[in-house]
């Protein structure tokens, strides 16, 4: 078989040119073109379809210790995604195959053999939805899935709240927590995601903190507190809930999106000491610590997909070359569903 | 028999006059004078010896909900302590018996049957030391006891921090932890405090948080980060041991002595997402719900004081009528060892 023939593709990268403060601006980015190369011993090479944009990208910009080392200054920026293998040398990936891999802000990703099994690159079914595998089946729904059930604990009937209702993680939660039976109130930015979730996704109630009131919300659709908090948004939100919380709750920390672009000190919950009087517990979840369980709640959720109980929704805009600009989406709150980076269709 | 004569006996009172703003002063309280009566069928009256004086009653003087209702306007301040029963219609108990009972702060204190069992009345054998009752065999005791075990999980090998070492909850859970093969490094202030901890009850390090610098000596006392925290204090000690922690950390909320007489608000953990970066927990713990073990805890440290395993230190100050002042001394730091108001000797 000849090898095929890349000669003349060109790898279009967007890497981190400085670290930002607050706001990410064009100025932190820096593009690059390298011509493409074929894959070696045991590698393959992917062509990137759909990019997954998420909050944590935020933090992994930032110098320092986290639970994932900082993209270096001048690297190509981590992303996760969808690709199709192009040209493989490993027989467990055909050419033509979808995959899921970290396959950086680029349009090509060379992935060597030792890196296949490190990076968790897997075969996705095309038939679910491509851009589904960066949403409900992908990090986001992993997050939302394990983090719910493993560290919130839900039980039927209970009262689950979670911000950033319309978002990747926010969807995922919502819909498991009612297929496991417990009452739903989503908080979300906007009247057509409050809509959307409790139309669309069947969650009981949607709070618009857009319109202000969230403490109101909160008392009106919660009457008997919240039993789980899965927080994805930190700042005033979290102490509003935490003034609502009952005997024993359990708050999920999986994100800070009001506080990831500060200039400030992160605004610490003032209201913790309501853990204290509820006898209550805060817990942050990583996803990557359920990874060697990612299959069982894709099975769990591909099945719901399958049978239309629950649905998966993405904000896809095209162009790599906008990747600058379109993060910014997930932090103004722009994005209507799971925010993703169109590179090509096929 | 005839029944005691209890004429001309004055029972002196402590009332709340008032819900403070910040520091409560000598104006929030108002004493009275009441003679003494029998008590009634079933009840008992028992002459006040020692009261335990604890942070939280502070939060009792606030209006609003809490874990506990708060006490009124007008009525005498609620109170835990030891004393001994002067008058007995109730079989359990006998003229002469030593008791752990919430006697409020006031000289004597009628007990109707309906109330022996709510208030937990209890023997204690005065040869552990009366003021020991209140102390690692009273609310504290049971709160560090039950606070560490159940809501910390040590593991031999573990480094616990806690905070307010030489007090009451910390002495216990400082103890316990070092019995149970834990690392244990204490946070107080003051030479003499920290000396104590380290020299008499065996902790392996305690910081001086009046020298200021708390963060360079979790570093170099805690090599290895900090697996529990037990927090009494909250505020910038809080804060300072979330960058320490460990991956799966427990951080106990016990209590935020440095927030309660704020007229600003709560100081919120500023670091807070260190629990989702280290997938950590911060948990509330209140006694009250492990008080139908509070049998085993007592059981198990009578044993280690007998033994002369662990040690207890009271730090008493004399007369009810310093009330209003000796309450302050938790405050300000000023109490070494868990604060007790002498009453009576016997």
């Amino acid at each position: 078989m000849t090898p095929p023939d890349f000669t003349g593709l060109d790898n279009h990268q967007v890497r981190l040119a400085s670290r930002p403060e607050g706001l990410p601006t064009r100025a932190n980015w820096q593009f690059s073109t390298q011509p493409v190369a074929a894959p070696g011993p045991g590698g393959v090479l992917v062509k990137t379809l759909y990019l997954s944009l998420d909050p944590a990208m935020r933090g992994w910009m930032n110098e320092g210790k986290s639970y994932i080392a900082p993209v270096e200054i001048g690297a190509v920026m981590r992303a996760g995604g969808i690709g199709r293998v192009v040209a493989s040398n490993n027989p467990a990936f055909a050419v033509g195959d979808h995959v899921n891999a970290g396959l950086d802000v680029q349009t090509y990703c060379l992935i060597p053999q030792d890196q296949i099994k490190r990076s968790g690159m897997f075969k996705v079914d095309p038939a679910l939805g491509l851009t589904t595998w960066l949403n409900l089946l992908g990090m986001p729904g992993m997050t939302g899935y394990f983090g719910l059930l493993e560290v919130g604990l839900p039980k039927p009937g209970e009262t689950v709240v979670v911000s950033g209702a319309a978002g990747a993680v926010g969807q995922t939660v919502g819909q498991i927590a009612k297929i496991r039976g417990c009452r739903v109130v989503g908080i979300a930015g906007g009247q057509a995601k409050c809509d959307w979730v409790v139309n669309e996704l069947g969650f009981d109630a949607c709070i618009d903190y857009k319109k202000g009131d969230v403490k109101a919300g909160l008392k009106q659709h919660c009457p008997n507190g919240v039993d789980i908090y899965f927080d994805n948004v930190g700042g005033e939100i979290l102490d509003l809930v935490l003034t609502r919380i009952t005997r024993g709750a359990r708050i999920v920390i999986c994100g800070a999106i009001s506080q990831y672009n500060n200039t400030t000190p992160v605004k610490g919950p003032a209201n913790y000491l309501s853990l204290l009087v509820n006898r209550a517990r805060m817990e942050g979840i990583v996803v990557f610590d359920y990874a060697d369980r990612y299959h069982l709640g894709i099975a769990e959720m591909a099945g719901y997909l399958k049978a239309g109980t629950m649905k998966s929704r993405e904000d896809v805009v095209w162009g790599l070359e906008t990747f600058p600009e379109t993060l910014l989406k997930l932090f103004n709150g722009e994005n209507f569903g799971k925010l993703v980076l169109g590179v090509a269709k096929d």
